[in-house]
């Protein structure tokens, strides 16, 4: 008897958490690459969604989504993916964002909620905005040097900070429904205005990214005496961001050029101080701008536990 | 009796082994942390010397080398250390090595070989190669984020490539005693001028870690948007170079101005040439940096194997 009622009880809460957790009828990701995959993979974990559909743009994407079981049905036809569903996330290139959102238009229903993941959100938020009325910008910061759906992976947005970019025109009820969203699939969100959010990443992903390159072509591009053979490990860490793919970054840069500009030229400002102290032999200077590349890095690392 | 024999061969081959390999009587590590310490148990696993000494600065090192077994003795007395040495390292930091040989220089036994492994050459070469006349500059690019003679690894200087810069003064059969002597630890030794190394090594080594800081700074000095929040893994690794410790790049940066600030501006050229393509909203030509970083990366670490 006591062990028919565990079951009982067990089965009941099973039961509870299904009518929780379901919180949409069908989910549709659009492009189903590593991050697209992710999702797929955490609304299924998470028991969010009744489908999860994917958008994909060749025939054999088809195959490889549902054995990668990141969706539940996978399709080339726009209609067929979008049509019912009651959240879709562009998990596109930047740059094709807004002819996306004209494609998709007709297809939507009139309650769908729709967001992105892109790395750029005031040129895509503008565009996308003006075209669908629900439509809330987002930003996972998940990644990782591997690409493509078979590296998909549940926890990708565990812990990861999600940028949720909001304007004037969102609807709040949207705003909160899309935050909660990426909040049940384990990220903390962050709310700012999609110009804010340019502002920061410039700073802190696209000059990252831009620098890996420069400094990859500085040092290998026409490198005569022997400079490939002396490039060490820390050389190697230190360029890991330029092996992301040129159409996506030049995708990026040109959605971003101004705040992309500004950080680069403080940068420069910042090497300028170096080279005038170089050029003193400004003992003293040269060693607070060590310490303090050290301390500032060393108190975010601990920032983060 | 055929087991006997093949006893006897084996005790033979070894004995044959030991005559070749014990090239110097004793070996002097003149500062025995992470470098020093590995170069000491490389020269015990490989059977180099019949001593291996330290030269500490501190009481306290003298029981922590001894205990991480990678000298035979330890003192804090110049005299004592180097004495009868027949080959001296010196492991310090490249502002010290000046100081150091003139300290030496009373106690080494005239025909005893003296190198260092400074990561600046031309200004460690032409202040140390002016006190001891059989010193020859060699540069391990071995390293780890870790330091200290507790982390000292046997294997650390396997495969690693090694700079040995030679001068007009240099002579001939001592350079090859040196290179030889890298080479039985493992190492890959590459001969070139102390001029040409800072060159080279000013953009492989000194311009990513330069960059690493100045990114830190950059990016987190004054942070008042959320900045430390929004930096991620990949900012993580970009910056690693920047967890060094600030007098040691202090004194590299004082001893090499010339070339560091040389590649500075190259890259701030690089950037320049960045900022006008972002000014411009050139897609092709940021697609073409993107691309060539990627590429280039790609080249060397094949090249890498």
């Amino acid at each position: 008897m006591a062990s028919d009622r565990s079951h009982w009880v067990l089965n009941y809460t099973t039961l509870l958490f299904i009518i929780r957790v379901v919180e949409f009828q069908k989910i549709t990701l659009v492009g189903v690459g590593l991050l697209g995959g992710s999702i797929g993979l955490a609304v299924k974990r998470h028991g969010l969604a009744r489908c999860v559909a994917g958008l994909v743009r060749r025939e054999e994407s088809i195959a490889e989504c549902i054995g990668a079981g990141v969706v539940d049905m996978a399709t080339l036809d726009p209609a067929e993916a979008v049509g019912d569903a009651a959240l879709v996330i562009l998990c596109t290139q930047v740059g094709q964002m807004g002819e996306l959102a004209e494609q998709l238009k007709p297809h939507l229903a009139d309650d769908a909620i729709v967001t992105d993941v892109g790395s750029v959100k005031a040129d895509v938020v503008a565009t996308v905005e003006s075209v669908l009325a629900r439509f809330v910008g987002s930003h996972p910061l998940a990644g990782s040097e591997k690409t493509g759906v078979a590296n998909a992976r549940a926890d990708l947005l565990e812990n990861a900070l999600c940028a949720v970019t909001p304007t004037e025109r969102s609807d709040g009820a949207t705003v909160e429904s899309v935050e909660k969203f990426w909040q049940t699939l384990g990220a903390r969100t962050a709310r700012l205005s999609p110009e804010a959010h340019d502002l920061v990443v410039a700073r802190t992903s696209h000059l990252p990214h831009v620098l890996a390159t420069a400094l990859v072509c500085c040092v290998l591009s026409g490198a005569e005496h022997g400079e490939a053979d002396f490039c060490s490990t820390g050389f190697r860490d230190s360029t890991r961001l330029a092996d992301g793919a040129a159409p996506m970054w030049r995708d990026i840069a040109l959605a971003n050029p101004k705040a992309i500009t500004a950080a680069v030229s403080d940068l420069q400002d910042e090497l300028d101080g170096l080279r005038a102290a170089l050029e003193a032999g400004n003992a003293e200077a040269l060693e607070q701008f060590f310490d303090e590349g050290r301390r500032l890095r060393a108190d975010w690392l601990k920032g983060r536990g």
